[in-house]
């Protein structure tokens, strides 16, 4: 309740149930109050079938779930022979003496079924109470997540009829944002089944995309319908999230490994966030070398040969400096293909013609570069990593060969700039 | 609910009205569904002073906030003018279409507050039902900091009487941990005033240390204190905390900028995090020119002069590497001082003499070059976060001419790793 401790209980507790096709409806978190924690448990337990109580099975005064339970359930606390000899093995084991305060942990609500803990001290309980099935859990991450496997997840999915089982498929979209998925999608396919729910979650810089299904009709047709979506959105699809999702630099590791290609980086504006998010993926080295920092004027010429002609006549945003530091980069690691970005992150150094958030990227090989212009306005934060995520979703595009334009440079592109000294 | 999104925002709200002496009693989240919506609304503005409503605010059917808290509070929506000119602002400065599914989000209940939102495209919105002060705010992390911060903690401040008001001061302290913290103030302050309330609170990589009085005589007995405190903690102290907490880099970046310092970075294992860190920082090109990526053994040659025969001996983690690392940048960039970073992130690649965690770091000038080993085990992500913090550490210390030894250097340093090619 302070904030000191972030809540990744709630997030397991659901993942986990939402696997069996159980979805939470509601989550309250109250302080170590023993009035309001039996107010809770009789609202909660008349209205749901499954509560499950997270924490407040410790040794001390402020841990008072099994109390609270107890009162609520019109039963009185009696100390569990089964917790009782867990308690004096725990202790035993690790030459604890088995104290006042640690018996507490086995004074449970009287014909309560125990949950084994294979890690801690804290057994947790279940009992049934007005037809709901009430499970106490440790409120210790490792020590719930094997109760939660081994011990309330099969006695869960014992309750559940075959007719409420779900079906879920989810894919990772990169450019464009979920009111534009919503739109296009409404747009296109007006008669969209109902039975297939659609799900859309931000997952920055991607978007989650989710089909749900309930039943074995439903989830027939889903074929289908993926596929008419998947040919809708073409490449922006990243990937499909198998067990875990992915970060865009993953999928572009995972690419360029396939082809054996090595990649290299030139930025000014991102200042190292392409660089960083592509080793953050373990094993980057067999697919990435070297990249340069270049932050001002006079690196762009020392290190990666920019031409001071170039940078006089054009300025460090334009097409023709990123282009010569695509093969600046490309030149001097001898890498196969290269991103290049310079832009004016703000919040100071815009200019009318060029305001702050726009930046020039290129991208590709020593054979073909590419070259966009976008303006990313917003602050300098956002910019940053928009502009490092379109640099990766570039060159994932350039991999796979892709003809198609992205939403983001329809939307976002700028024509090139012309200054006075162009043709 | 679904357990996808860790939330973030609660521990957030309470630790911001812990620190205007304001408790949160009772956290409900509820499925987007308009009918249970509405019963919370009605059921928590009925017993709480303010509720504090997060989310549900985008332009998508599943976002229903205001349609809830109008049916709660009986009054119809409507188009708000101020929020309607803040959407179209917004679309207007990103070259957006207004389109329908974003014109929902200036649909509020009737005779509500505006709340400005300064980043993104929902605004807040404020009205007071049942005696209740209830704030609708925005999802996204970035969006609810600076609202709850200049919109929503002035006006609970204003119903606090003077009674209940708190004096906090806040400062930040880097390479001692949470638990490490409290056991050295109780090892060294056996008599600290029951009335100085001290709180700590994990901002990785830093800890925000806090000291709370709540009663003038405290507020007066505090200042002795707090020096006392900042004399134990020397140099692990990086800043006060003023308004807003500041990253570690935009610290080190005042200090360069204080001296006309340049900075340069030569990164392995870290692969640019550093960079990335330091170009985060709006005006990090007042100190900052070029950084350095040189993942392979052959970059590291080729782009800073690493010597061959160096590598071959000591291999790519080692004291005699990262020292030409950071004198070959230094000599590449013109740079007044250098970072250079090289390790085994992991997963893979350690060996019983190096295992993964391995770090060697090198800083300073062309005059002065400081080394140190440290083991750092945990998962990649970890190792990474760490190195670079530490490495900002590390030259913070130097530009401030710390003789002081930082603690991770005494619990997590290595002796140096002799070869036998080493003399």
């Amino acid at each position: 309740m302070s904030g000191d401790i972030l809540d990744t209980n709630s997030a397991t507790i659901a993942q986990e149930l939402k696997n069996i096709g159980v979805e939470v409806t509601r989550r309250v978190t109250v302080a170590d109050d023993l009035q309001q924690l039996i107010k809770e448990i009789n609202q909660i337990s008349a209205q749901a079938d499954i509560l499950i109580i997270n924490g407040g099975l410790g040794p001390t005064v402020d841990d008072m779930t099994a109390q609270a339970l107890a009162k609520a359930v019109n039963r009185p606390l009696a100390q569990h022979p089964q917790a009782f000899a867990h308690l004096e093995h725990w202790c035993k084991h690790r030459k604890f003496e088995l104290n006042q305060q640690n018996l507490k942990q086995a004074m449970l609500p009287e014909n309560c079924r125990i949950l084994a803990n294979q890690i801690g001290s804290a057994v947790g309980f279940h009992l049934n109470h007005n037809q709901c099935d009430i499970f106490c859990t440790p409120g210790v991450p490792r020590e719930l997540k094997p109760m939660l496997e081994s011990e309330i997840l099969p006695a869960i999915k014992k309750r559940i009829p075959d007719s409420l089982k779900v079906d879920i498929c989810r894919f990772q979209v990169f450019g464009i944002g979920e009111s534009s998925l919503q739109k296009l999608i409404d747009t296109n396919f007006p008669n969209w089944p109902e039975e297939i729910e659609l799900g859309f979650r931000a997952a920055m810089p991607l978007v989650e995309v989710k089909l749900t299904t309930r039943s074995q009709s439903a989830t027939e047709l889903k074929g289908l319908w993926l596929e008419k979506l998947q040919e809708l959105l073409g490449d922006h699809i990243v990937a499909k999230i198998k067990d875990r999702a992915e970060p865009l630099a993953a999928q572009v590791l995972k690419l360029l490994k396939d082809k054996k290609y090595f990649i290299t980086t030139a930025e000014s504006c991102t200042g190292g966030l392409i660089t960083s998010l592509l080793t953050q993926v373990a094993g980057a080295s067999a697919a990435f070398e070297a990249g340069f920092i270049t932050y001002s004027n006079k690196m762009k010429t020392e290190l990666i040969g920019v031409k001071k002609e170039t940078l006089n006549q054009h300025g460090a945003v334009s097409e023709a400096v990123v282009v010569e530091m695509a093969q600046g980069a490309l030149k001097k690691s001898g890498a196969d293909l290269a991103i290049a970005v310079s832009g004016i992150a703000g919040p100071d150094g815009g200019s009318t013609e060029k305001p702050v958030g726009t930046v020039w990227l290129a991208w590709g090989s020593n054979e073909k570069i590419l070259t966009q212009c976008l303006c990313i306005p917003g602050n300098r934060y956002y910019f940053q990593q928009q502009v490092a995520a379109i640099g990766l979703d570039l060159i994932r595009r350039f991999i796979l060969n892709s003809a198609q334009k992205p939403m983001y440079v329809k939307t976002r592109g700028v024509p090139a700039i012309k200054t006075k000294n162009e043709v």
